[in-house]
């Protein structure tokens, strides 16, 4: 094989992906998948007979070097290429997921005097226990009308840093004073690799509410608690880099381990999703990025930093260097269909899919792939989740209207199909009304690939071209390009991120274009689901009673 | 066994059946089924391949002679009862089912040179092929301010008889030409009986417009058609008497036939559902009937005449002699959860209750009873069919709100039963507001003893005791009600309605009543109920939007 090659790490929720890139054409040569040992961590410590609570979500870092020293090894091994051709190490990893570590960098919870106490533990990005800590601060931040709020859509995530770190704070004091850092685990982990603390301006931009080249003032975090008034400077500190810099190289330990050179440049760590954006060839503003799971996640650069809706947040140099990288989200997006597999689809739908052979989901798809728009007479609220962009609201709900006695399995789930793409277009419709414009999409994640009707869905309600990476790697291939941005031409690797996915952008030859009388029937309906958008998400306390009547009657319980 | 006895025929949509009751405590001593030879006619003509239009059902009026021939026969030798003690007989018939007769009272559907054009038929209640008749006399009575229209909740519905008389008029000149008459089935039948004439107030008063003695002037017919000016005095002509009134005797022939006394008397016919009041011992003010099968059907004694909206219609003498009879309903009720089951239930749902030998009502019913009021976070809209009372309206669709990916099915099906009761409650407080109070509700038809969630719920929200019918008899047990009245007492039955009805009445024991926890929950939750009914009742177009939109994209297919 030609050329040179960067390794991309991609952390996720259940595993870790090591993915050896081209960088003659970003193709992937050799990747390795482990599934951490330890898993999800949400009933009881390891080792321990201590039990969690019910929102509580832990990792083991142990996990992460683990999969480091196995995986790259056999990437090497299984594409047969010559460990002096791969320039440079990029890691992506999910986030917030942070955790405590001592002065000699090493996680609190592999310390026996703490390891019994769940919050010396890694909190990965999805543990939501620290949801009194998050209404406190915004509670705090509201009264003191806070300027950072409003890049955040209003409302700070119990998912994030700083509400984490409060509820150490005030669970365990112990644990916090004996933390001298608290740490994104994407910046731990290029730390254990290169012996460098070289925090991303990606994770600290999006989680950790710092914004040009500030984190909220001291002042603030005093009125949070008169203990974290100096967080930000103390177990918080430590430069934080634009994408692309390199952290430094492995070290002479971690080289001789996994059989690569010991100059191999590691790169800051960036946000797995917001890899996928250079990995779509994106470097610059126009095109919209939609990552497409569990939940949808859509990205996009502007020139300039204005004030959009109920986004998820804006960070200078958050996902390209120059640029603002603006990130919104639907939080249920193939959830929403997973739902309904699992919860409402009929005996004689799973006998005739069986017959034939096909999974439910192909067979509804096909069936409902035959109906016109407009044809079921159904309309859906994609809120089985709630709302993020743009009413940042977790306490909305799912709708479902225009049911008759006739109405059909296959009509529903397109229903369903067609709520994620009005969702998408409020969000688009709604960068636009701000001055971001959005001339094409660009669809990676899990579901384009399985979905084709989807994506004609998404392109019909949206009016917009889409493009679909032909990899499910994306994540993985983003951080190896800014892999080979740290490393830099001159080592064999790229001058900046531009270069980089000019040559390795993963994007289909096929483009999903809108079909004409589609986009002209939906843009009927999607009038009404901004009529049911606003009545619900606005005018109407319904859904939040229900939810309220809900939580009470299942006190009583 | 003692006492006296009379025959209920009770003529159903599939089939018809014959109960003896006992005068003593209206028990059924035998009763007999038929299913219609030639069943629902919907797709083409019997003997024939002249096909049926979509909307179009049709029966044959030889199944309701054979029917009767059979019947009473049977009946008769299975209870051993002599015939000498059977004083009367009343027919209960589902309404507006409707044929044209020639001037020897022949259908001329058995008429060789008319039985291959479908008007010629028995035009069936659920016949909806006459919605174009039914619309141009909406919009002429309606641009002529007819008093009658608000009588009948504003709109007059396809299922009607002058909507069906005026299709024929319509599709088939001749057809019109050739009719001496056109009767509804229930006094066709009688007159077959008896050789006379007698013409019910209960199916003239709800569905030929006939109120207070008069129909609609000839001024409004002949504004629908200048043929048609006359019609009432023509091929409508007949008296027409009040419930429990005797038609005449068994004729000659049919007594020899059937094997019962030539003196046996027969009452004027009564519609179905409305048979229910008197059957449940109801013959005054404060008590509403619930007839609840696949739709629910309201009943309800007043001693005024009120303007209610949107109810089906208030009729002098249509139900109990001396009183209005107002009817309201509810186009789905059991259907709603027909709907579900056929079209819902996941895969696990079944093999759970395959495990426990549960039908899936069964095990939905059980697991949807262990919730609390507003523990499922669901709130629908009743309207899968549409609404009647208060809004009537057909284009309006189902709606269910409050999903999460938590959602389960047993969930969804307690909120679609509780969406029928806040049905019903918005039907009680639309009476109510209009003087016609509501003391106790009492529920008869196929759903009360299968369902007892159902009733419960219906209870609770309702915040009133139902009392529910120790028989699936009801039409027929109050059609024998009326005709030991027709017989009277001279002749071994009654003098009226109310002594038949105080000895024969059939009611459970035990009642049901309102859990005061549940009553205050369900408050909180029909609240949203009512905002949801004029949101979307009212204020959106949305439900309407949608169903034109899928009416057009129909089309195209």
């Amino acid at each position: 094989m030609d050329g040179n090659f960067a390794v991309g790490l991609d952390f996720g929720t259940e595993s870790a992906r090591a993915v050896l890139v081209s960088l003659e054409n970003g193709q992937e040569i050799a990747d390795h998948v482990v599934v951490y040992q330890h898993g999800v961590i949400n009933e009881k410590l390891p080792y321990s007979d201590v039990r969690l609570g019910p929102d509580w979500a832990l990792q083991h870092p142990d996990d992460y070097i683990g999969f480091i020293k196995v995986s790259i090894l056999e990437i090497v091994r299984k594409s047969g290429v010559s460990p002096e051709k791969i320039v440079g190490i990029g890691v992506g990893f999910t986030s917030c997921t942070m955790l405590p570590v001592d002065d000699s960098n090493t996680p609190l919870c592999l310390n026996p005097k703490f390891a019994e106490d769940p919050n010396s533990w890694v909190k990965l990005w999805k543990h939501h226990a620290a949801q009194k800590a998050a209404n406190k601060l915004n509670h705090i931040a509201s009264e003191r009308k806070e300027p950072f709020l409003h890049k955040y859509g209003g409302k700070i995530s119990s998912e994030w840093m700083i509400p984490k770190i409060l509820q150490i704070h005030e669970e365990s004091r112990d644990i916090y004073e004996a933390a001298d850092r608290f740490v994104e685990a994407g910046d731990w982990v290029v730390s254990m690799m290169t012996g460098n603390y070289m925090k991303s301006s990606c994770a600290a931009g999006y989680k950790a509410l710092w914004n040009k080249g500030k984190y909220p003032s001291n002042e603030f975090f005093k009125a949070l608690d008169p203990d974290l008034e100096k967080l930000t400077e103390t177990k918080l500190r430590g430069e934080i880099h634009p994408l692309g810099t390199k952290a430094g190289e492995l070290t002479e330990e971690l080289a001789a381990d996994i059989g690569l050179p010991v100059g191999t440049a590691v790169a800051v760590s960036i946000i797995d999703a917001h890899a996928s954006v250079p990995a779509m060839g994106i470097t610059g503003p126009g095109k919209m990025v939609m990552a497409m799971g569990t939940s949808i996640c859509h990205l996009v650069l502007g020139e300039e930093e204005v004030d959009v809706e109920g986004i998820s947040g804006v960070v200078e140099d958050g996902i390209i260097p120059g640029f603002y990288g603006y990130e919104a989200g639907q939080p249920a997006g193939g959830d929403i269909f997973a739902w309904y597999l699992n919860n409402s689809v009929p005996k004689y739908v799973e006998e005739a899919a069986n017959l034939e052979d096909l999974s439910l989901h192909d067979w509804l798809e096909r069936e409902a792939a035959i109906l016109k728009p407009g044809e079921s007479g159904l309309l859906a609220l994609d809120w089985w989740n709630g709302n993020r962009t743009t009413l940042v609201d977790a306490e909305l709900s799912g709708l479902l209207v225009g049911m008759s006695l006739d109405t059909k399995p296959e009509e529903i789930y397109r229903a369903l199909l067609e709520s994620l793409a009005f969702g998408t277009r409020k969000v688009i419709d709604t960068f636009e009304q701000n001055g971001i414009l959005i001339e094409e999409l660009y669809a990676c994640g899990g579901l384009p690939n399985k979905n084709s009707l989807l994506m004609q869905i998404f392109a019909d309600i949206t009016n917009r071209t889409i493009k679909i990476a032909d990899t499910s790697q994306t994540p993985a291939i983003g951080a190896a390009m800014y892999g080979a941005v740290a490393a830099g031409k001159e080592k064999g690797g790229f001058d900046n991120i531009e270069e980089a996915a000019e040559k390795m952008k993963r994007i289909k030859d096929e483009y999903i274009t809108p079909i004409a009388a589609n986009v002209e029937a939906y843009e009927k309906i999607y009038e009404h689901f901004n009529d049911l958008y606003n009545y619900f998400g606005k005018d109407s306390k319904v859904m939040k009673s229900l939810l309220s009547l809900r939580t009470e009657s299942k006190i009583w319980h």
